[in-house]
This record gives C-alpha cells, sequence and structure tokens, in this order.
C-alpha cells in the first residue's frame, strides 16, 4: 500500500491565471501524519492486536511516532514484541521516539497517555466501558482528540428460509466452528443468531447443540472475562424464557475455564429483555426463533451498531436484498453465508461499524484502510516547485496516481 | 466529483479459494453515508458557509439528509435560500426529508439538534465558544457523534527577508487589500503578521498604514462582533507595548461598524502577552516585529493550530524551507506569497486545520474532500453478484475508480 501511495490522496489542482473574474492559484494536497498516536493493546489478540498489530502498524505508515500501552493480560508477549519493534527501529536508523512501550494500569497509565498534550490520535480495542472512558478523557482534553475504539459486537446472523431448509444440519455444525474459535472472544464472534421457527430450526439447533455437547472447557483470556461469562450463563439458565440446548464438558484443569454453552429463546422474549443482546466478550451463545422474514427484518432494524452482520441466504432469495440494505446501516461489515471470524488483513476490509462496535463508524481498525485514522489533509498554495513535497511535485517522483483537477492519473 | 466516482474509495479484494493455509474470501468496499447530518449556518457567510453552502453540499452528496439550523444575524435569506433548496427536492421526487430549515436559539434549538439521536454527524462554522459547545453536546449523547466544526483563526503571515528587501510597499498595501476583505471578518483573515525589524520593516508597515488610514468605516456582522472588535481594539489601545499606527475615518450612519485600524508591537511582548494571539471574528491586525529568522521559526511553533499559515518569500530564500516545515505541522493551507482570504472550492483545498482552528483536523469543509466528513465505509463479504452496490459490482456500471487487490483500476 505504502508503494501504491494511494494513501497521500494527492491532488493538484494547477493554477488558472487568467481566469476571469479571479485567476486560480496553484494549490496541491497531500495527507500528512496528524502526530504521535497511543495504542491500547487488547486482551484477546496479543500479537495482531497488541503492541505490534494493526493499530501500531497503520499509525506508524502514517508517520506517526506510537506509544503502546501493554495490555495487563500478556506483559511477557507484549514485552518480547516491544524489544523487537525497538530493535528494528534502532536497526534502521530511525529515532528512538518513533516506539515507545509502556507497563501499568489503564486507569493511571492509560489515562495520563490520553491526556498527553503531545498525543494526537488513539486506538483501542476492547470493552465498550474501558473504550467509553477513553473517549471521554480525550474530549476532556482543553484539545480534544479522536480515539479509534473497538469495543465490542454480538455479531448477529440471521439465517433465511430457503438457506435453512437445504443446509440445516451444515449450517448448525459451520456455526460452531466459528463461535467456538477462540472460546468466543474473538470481537467478531457469532454469538447471536436468529432463525425462522419450525422444522428445518430443530434441525439447526440440534446440530449445533450436538457439535457444542463434544467440547471440553478451554481457557479464557483472564479472570474478569471468565466471570462475566459464567454470571451471564447463570443469567441465561435462571432466565425463565430461555432454555439451554446443549453444555460442553469442564475440566478442573483448565484455569478460568469457559464451557462451550447453547441457548434457545424467542423473539418476544429477546426483544421485551435487554439483556439477552448485551455485549461482553466471550458471551454464551443465544439462538432466537423468529416467526417469519418480516419480524427477522424489523429485529435487525432495532439493534445497536455491529462490527459485523451474517446472512446465511441461498442466494438472492426473497427478502435477502431487503435484508442486506438494514445490514448496511447497522454493520462495518456484511456477509453473505460464511462466517464472520477470521478478519481479512487487506484493501477492502473494514473492521468498525456504528456505535457502540466502535467509537468512530468512519474507518477502520484493519486493513490498509486504517491508515487514514491517523492522517491529515495539507493543502499546498503556490509553493515553489523545489519546496514541495514529493507526494505533489510536477515529475511525480514517487510514480503514485494523484487526482489531478480530480482526475487521476500518474503524469 | 460524483460522476469521477473516487467519493465512493470502491475497493475489490477479489476471493483466492485456494490461498493456503486458509482461502481467501471476495470482499469489497465501498463507502456510504453516516446518516442524517446537522447543518449550522454561518454569520459571516451568509451564502457559502450557511443554508445552502459547503457543508450542505457535502452532506448531501454523501447522501445524507441534512437539517439546517439557520442564522440569526440573516434569517430572511437563509429562509430564501431555504424555499429554492426545498423547491428543488421537490422537483426532483427526492424525499420531502432529504432538508430542512431550523430557525431559533442555538443554545435551545441548536443543542436539541446535535442531541437528536438520528442526527449522525454536525457541521459548523463560527466562534470557538459556540463550536466548543456542540463538541461537548455531541460527546455527552449516549452515541457519541463526530462535529466538524471550522472554529477561529488568526492565520498568521511571515514576511521573510528577501521579500521584505524587494517589495515591502506591495507587500503592505497588498495585506490591507486582504485583511479588509469583509471588515476582517472571514475565516481566513490575515489579521497577525510577523516582519523582521529595520528599515525594509518600517516601509511595509507605513505603506500598509497609509492604506489603512484611507478607509471608511464598513458594517460588522452583528452586535456581538462589532462588540468585540471594538474591545479588541481598546485594549490594543490601552496596552503599554503596543503601538497604533493608523486608523480609518469612522462613519456614524453605518449599523456596527468596524473601522480599520492597525497596531503593531515586537516579539518580547507578543510572547509574553496571550492576548495579543487571541482569536476572535474581524480582531484589530497586529503586526509584530522579531529579530531574525530564528525567532520567526520559533514563534510559529509555539502557536495554535490554525486554517492557514503564509510565507512571503523570494521563492527558496533561506529558512524557508524550514519555516514550511513548521506551518505544516500548525495549518491546514500553506501559502507562498499571495494571501489567504479567497477560498478555492476546489479537490485540492484544505479549509480546516489543527485545533482550534477546527475540532477536526482530519477534514476540510471547502472542496471535494469535504464528502468524506460524513461517509463511512462498509464491507462486503462473499455478497451475490445481484446483490452488490453499483460501485463494487464486477462490470463497473458506474465506470469509476477501483482498487483491485489494492491497484487502481477502471475494468
Amino acid at each position: 500500500m505504502l508503494r501504491e501511495g494511494n494513501h497521500h490522496d494527492a491532488r493538484i489542482d494547477p493554477a488558472i491565471p487568467d481566469r476571469a473574474p479571479l485567476p486560480r492559484a496553484d494549490i496541491r494536497l497531500r495527507k500528512v501524519s496528524v502526530g504521535p498516536v497511543a495504542v491500547f493493546g487488547s486482551s484477546n489478540f496479543p500479537l495482531a492486536f497488541s503492541v505490534a498489530g494493526g493499530d501500531t502498524a497503520s499509525a506508524l505508515a502514517a508517520g506517526s511516532p506510537v506509544v503502546v500501552k501493554a495490555h495487563s493480560s500478556h506483559p511477557g508477549t507484549s514485552e518480547l514484541v516491544g524489544r523487537a519493534v525497538s530493535a528494528a527501529v534502532q536497526e534502521h536508523g530511525l529515532h528512538r521516539g518513533v516506539f515507545s512501550l509502556l507497563f501499568g494500569s489503564g486507569a493511571v497509565v492509560g489515562i495520563a497517555l490520553v491526556k498527553h498534550p503531545l498525543i494526537k490520535a488513539v486506538g483501542f480495542t476492547g470493552s465498550r466501558s474501558a473504550g467509553l472512558a477513553l473517549v471521554e478523557a480525550a474530549a476532556d482534553r482543553p484539545e480534544p482528540i479522536p480515539v479509534y475504539a473497538e469495543m465490542s459486537s454480538t455479531n448477529p446472523v440471521f439465517v433465511l428460509p430457503g438457506a435453512l431448509a437445504t443446509r440445516a444440519a451444515e449450517l448448525g455444525e459451520g456455526w460452531v466452528g466459528s463461535v467456538l474459535t477462540g472460546t468466543g472472544q474473538l470481537c467478531t464472534s457469532p454469538g447471536l443468531v436468529f432463525i425462522p421457527e419450525g422444522p428445518a430450526a430443530d434441525t439447526f439447533i440440534a446440530a449445533a447443540g450436538e457439535a457444542v455437547a463434544e467440547t471440553i472447557a478451554t481457557p479464557m483470556l483472564n479472570r474478569a472475562i471468565a466471570s462475566a461469562f459464567d454470571g451471564g450463563a447463570g443469567a441465561f439458565r435462571d432466565h425463565g424464557g430461555v432454555r439451554e440446548i446443549a453444555r460442553g464438558a469442564g475440566d478442573d484443569d483448565v484455569a478460568f475455564g469457559g464451557v462451550a454453552q447453547l441457548y434457545v429463546t424467542d423473539s418476544e422474549t429477546f426483544q421485551a429483555d435487554e439483556s439477552c443482546s448485551r455485549r461482553y466478550s466471550g458471551r454464551p451463545a443465544l439462538f432466537v426463533t423468529v416467526r417469519d422474514m418480516q419480524q427477522l427484518t424489523g429485529i435487525l432494524g432495532g439493534l445497536e451498531g455491529q462490527l459485523t452482520v451474517t446472512i446465511q441466504s441461498d442466494g438472492a432469495e426473497p427478502g435477502a436484498a431487503e435484508l442486506l440494505d438494514a445490514a448496511e446501516l447497522k454493520a462495518g461489515r456484511v456477509l453473505f453465508n460464511g462466517w464472520p471470524t477470521g478478519v481479512e488483513v487487506g484493501n477492502a476490509m473494514v473492521h468498525g461499524g456504528p456505535f457502540p462496535g466502535t467509537s468512530n463508524s468512519q474507518t477502520t481498525s484493519v486493513g490498509t484502510l486504517a491508515i487514514e485514522r491517523f492522517q491529515r489533509p495539507v493543502s499546498y498554495q503556490n509553493i515553489p516547485a523545489d519546496l514541495l513535497p514529493e507526494a505533489v511535485r510536477d515529475d511525480n517522483p514517487l510514480g503514485i496516481w494523484r487526482q489531478r483537477d480530480g482526475r487521476l492519473a500518474k503524469d
């Protein structure tokens, strides 16, 4: 992406000296770094969303120095990775200030970092409460700064009648494979599934239940997450309108062991009780049976913003287009068939979405577009040729695409 | 811009079914509207930054319905323009909700508009206090939303020795033409000028002073702005370290008449007294004499964020490159020779800049890039061809440039 150079967003509007009634000056634009960036390592991805993860990579790519606050769940991994990044900084002769790593309490070190006047943007992946605390701290600064917080998502799956009729058992098993990845603690874990009621739904539920029942407990990330999971599961079990379908085997030798569990309820209970859609890492999975397509689309319209919405559909079956339109308003990524776990690091990926999926729906924390979070545009008016930045020089030394009078060209 | 279609930021990463260890899904990206936008008309541009101004145009271009809060300084103009827009909405068969116009108090109607749950972004041009009130209201919502507030700027001008030596008188007269446009109430009015001390500076100051002395009072926008201007001028006159150079003629027949005035001080007084750099609409102009280039660059580094920084220089004279680098960190637009008033509506324009020039340095309120304020990206994973949005269909019915595996192409 850096070699292609599209992230410069280079634009040249050449001078028009004889324009009437007023001449036009030579004006050129490129994007520069916003300045130093604070990055918060997540608990659930000690590599991809931590010290040297996507936030750090996109901030460095934008030209921003990075200060990482290590997550307290994996200090050793953080130190190993931090030392590797520091060695690379030194090896390439970069300024030592390009990368720093801090350890300590989020409430103390983290907030102090966000409040520091030199920090100009924040990248974060974690819980809604921690994310909103950073948003609030950043808004309370004398100079408010943007916080790109990826906070939480239930990643709802909508199963359409056609898909259910032809591959109910396959869908049930496929779903279990996705939802149990990482003991359900992935940001994109599809923990909430809506299914049209009927015999095919029963097949789907039975297949999923059988797969869940075959599992053995796996470790969750830390005590707080394991405890929230157990609390949520207990609330489902005690809930008059929610029924337990299946449960995996426990294992006392596994620290913070998460036992896979599957619950089912109906749409009335789901819509009447906010706790059924509450989001937190590794929440126990819930199926919701619905009466018809109209109710399915209505439920989607009532949900909060999500990282992903998945539609299981046999191509363009009735109602699929309407559901897709509704999903686009709720999520940063919409999938047909397939499962939302497994976030491709590419040019077309959006790992983001409307609030409270993230604190800023206008970007992504995964993929090449993530660089935009840490850039700002600058106009150069009537600057002498030899002082212009390379991205907007007439001879285009970077060989990049640029908008010339609004049209993309390389020369 | 809409016909060129670059604002879609369309991207296609085709599926790679046989990739090891995991296949890649088909993933496509385009940008969609963030949702309904609130626009606040400014006092100082009843057309360009008001009911049908740049904020409204860029929000409508993004696909966002717009609700405008009219400025109380020009309710009649607002109504005329609002009726014209409503007629156009009806004529083109668009939904009536595409455009609305509200009148009333900013503190009541304005804040209520920003707090409304359906509003997803805010565009504003006005004072720092009003802008920060909107930023705070938006941050306090259950769902925080972005506020794009263009608030204030002193638009400093740095005159370099070479330019001063060759065209001191011409620069002095040129500056007056820019700073007195709109009685100094333009967002980009260059009300603060730094000049290396010496005989050439005296020529520059004398030429500017003569031009100021020839003026007659012109109306300011409203009572509050006229009163702030008079208060600021009085403070300069009463200031022991500030000297009055020239003053235009008054005119009792002009309502809220602003009398052009020019003051001069030295760098020590300027740096010791925060009131010398305070920003408000139509502030009286202040020249600051400095000892040398090093001091000039140091003063620039100490300034707050600006919409514009102007450098008067004879090409690449010594220190110009360093000053340009420092200016890029402080402003959304950097100019060489020429004056910052007159904001071109183009593809390469940035009318924005670091805080407190604006509340969000990452965008512009003028020019085609302004559309990005009201867009968010959506990924489409494995969507059936006949359900894909036009911008990312294989046959490219819009005929737009798209990134395919990260490379721009039209097919």
